[in-house]
């Protein structure tokens, strides 16, 4: 049972390593007396970030140890090729070794990709893993996917991608009928591509509650619940998003830092700028998922700080209390079955 | 030399057609005198719009009448078949005819483009024209395009538009030399489609100021002046922008109207936020061009208001002050003569 709840960390990924990944950990164990953390990394520099701190969790905060680091910008392949004792690479074998119920990395998306579906493999019936991720919408949020991890995408991979999402939002958001959107312009008579159209087809004669084409703006508008698209569209959207939202946030805070005025209108706004900004935290939506695997990876923001790795913490233990992987390989191959038959 | 600033307003076009569009006209009229607006419509209507405002313009804004009206959702193939007295078309003719050197409608997309594609004709050596808008950036504003008016492009069409758009950007913002990327995804192994890969070949072996490939954020980050990418991608992006930006516009404002403190947080910061507000207005940045025609054709959005209509019609003005289509001809042939060399 404890095996459920244990989470594997690649302590030393992403922008901070083990600066912001071991107090993550600490906060997540105290949060949550069922997890278990397994930090991957360097075990002497880990023990430096930990001090005695690990000891008050008995042995739910624990050190493996791994000798290599993937950098932000090595190349997949090589990754893959040479370097077999990375934090990244063991945190995913200690996934599929049954030791670790899942795995959080801020390291490299093409690289943590490359190596899951390696170690891993995908679900059957399931040709390419997708990236999904939670955006914040006007009723709450929203699910978008691909991300990114493919480029080039048939109808048929543009439908697996919404029969995961589906999956998923149903599992972790208690929605037993996600609403599902399938990206497209509004343009009459250039409406979509031919890979979308077949997709739409695909979508309707399913049992998913599909709801029919939606634009960029429905990412936000509350009518979706799951937005599916291609991952080069899908990076791109998620990528202005987060450049809007940036531009924004720090185009307010210059206008109230102005001058003696504006200063002491923002600290007079500034519990109501406090509520909103919370809303919209992106640190409170950090973590995306690697669909299709068998197995729970999370991919955290490379830059995130420790509330923002909590929180890709979170999304693992709610992926691995649901059993996500089982679900959507369940799903599939009643697919396939009724397709069989069909 | 009138001709030159003579410009057609197709007056019953978008959500609110003449009474819009009417009082956007005379608005125009008065800051520009050197300004000649024709109103393409139904005359009955638009005169009643105009009462006796028209007659201290002199013949500055006259009355073109055209007895049918496009609707919103319409097909254009239909539009192109059935209505040849629309006022969409009437103001597209007027262009063509030399009447009116250049037109602004807020009426359907993909109406506009096929109209216009049909009467005005492509530029030679122009495969496809591309819609471009400019968007609110960290420095001041990013042209983006192609925003919807291709779907499967080539890299010959993707570098066609930053052919277009660099000459356009040339043209209305005084800068010799914009800076122009290529929009991509930034994972390494998954980096890009063929067709991206290739448009960055060619972008690099040309003149224009190349600067590489770019992310979804760049739009903001004011590292480009302009952004290049496919209409699907484009399309997406725009609509995710618009739809993030007025998901937290409306949010900021719930959050201020809460309770009477945060009311009285907000009657304090409203200059503040007045300030921002005004530097992100969409009506501000309202006019996308159709660019790669032998005219220049202007699309509003459908439910612009006056001061959005009127930007509109002063982005027209802007592209027959500086003869875009004419720069964009010039440097067209310039790259055909050098390839033919090459």
């Amino acid at each position: 049972m404890t095996q459920k709840l244990t989470i594997a960390l690649d302590a030393m990924g992403g922008d901070h390593g083990p600066e912001v990944i071991v107090p993550a950990a600490l906060e997540s164990a105290k949060n949550n007396p069922d997890l278990s953390l397994i930090l991957v990394g360097d075990e002497t520099v880990l023990r430096q970030h930990l001090g005695g701190a690990a000891e008050r969790f008995g042995n739910r905060v624990t050190v493996h140890h791994a000798s290599e680091i993937v950098e932000m910008h090595e190349s997949p392949a090589k990754v893959l090729r040479n370097k077999k004792d990375s934090s990244m690479r063991v945190a995913i074998n200690l996934v599929k070794e049954g030791v670790a119920a899942a795995c959080v990395s801020a390291g490299n998306t093409g690289a943590l990709m490359a190596t899951a579906k390696f170690v891993l493999k995908t679900l059957p019936g399931v040709d390419r893993p997708a990236i999904i991720t939670a955006v914040p919408s006007k009723t709450g949020h929203t699910h978008v996917l691909d991300l990114g991890a493919n480029v080039d995408c048939s109808a048929e991979h543009l439908f697996q991608f919404a029969v995961m999402g589906y999956e998923l939002v149903r599992a972790v958001e208690d929605n037993e009928q996600p609403r599902v959107g399938l990206l497209n312009i509004g343009e009459e008579e250039i409406k979509g591509n031919e890979q979308v159209k077949q997709a739409a087809r695909l979508l309707a004669d399913s049992h998913l509650n599909f709801v029919g084409y939606v634009e960029g703006d429905d990412i936000f508008s509350g009518n979706v619940d799951i937005v599916v698209t291609d991952g080069f569209v899908g990076n791109v959207a998620l990528k202005t998003i987060e450049g809007l939202a940036k531009m924004l946030g720090r185009s307010i805070k210059t206008e109230f830092e102005k001058n003696v005025f504006t200063k002491l209108a923002g600290l007079i706004a500034f519990p109501v700028l406090r509520a909103f900004k919370r809303r919209y935290d992106p640190r409170r939506y950090n973590g995306a998922s690697l669909l299709g695997l068998r197995g729970i990876v999370i991919k955290s923001h490379g830059n995130a700080d420790c509330l923002a790795f909590s929180n890709a913490i979170q999304i693992a233990v709610k992926e691995v209390e649901k059993a996500v992987p089982t679900r959507i390989s369940e799903r599939v191959a009643s697919i396939f079955a009724e397709r069989k038959t069909a």
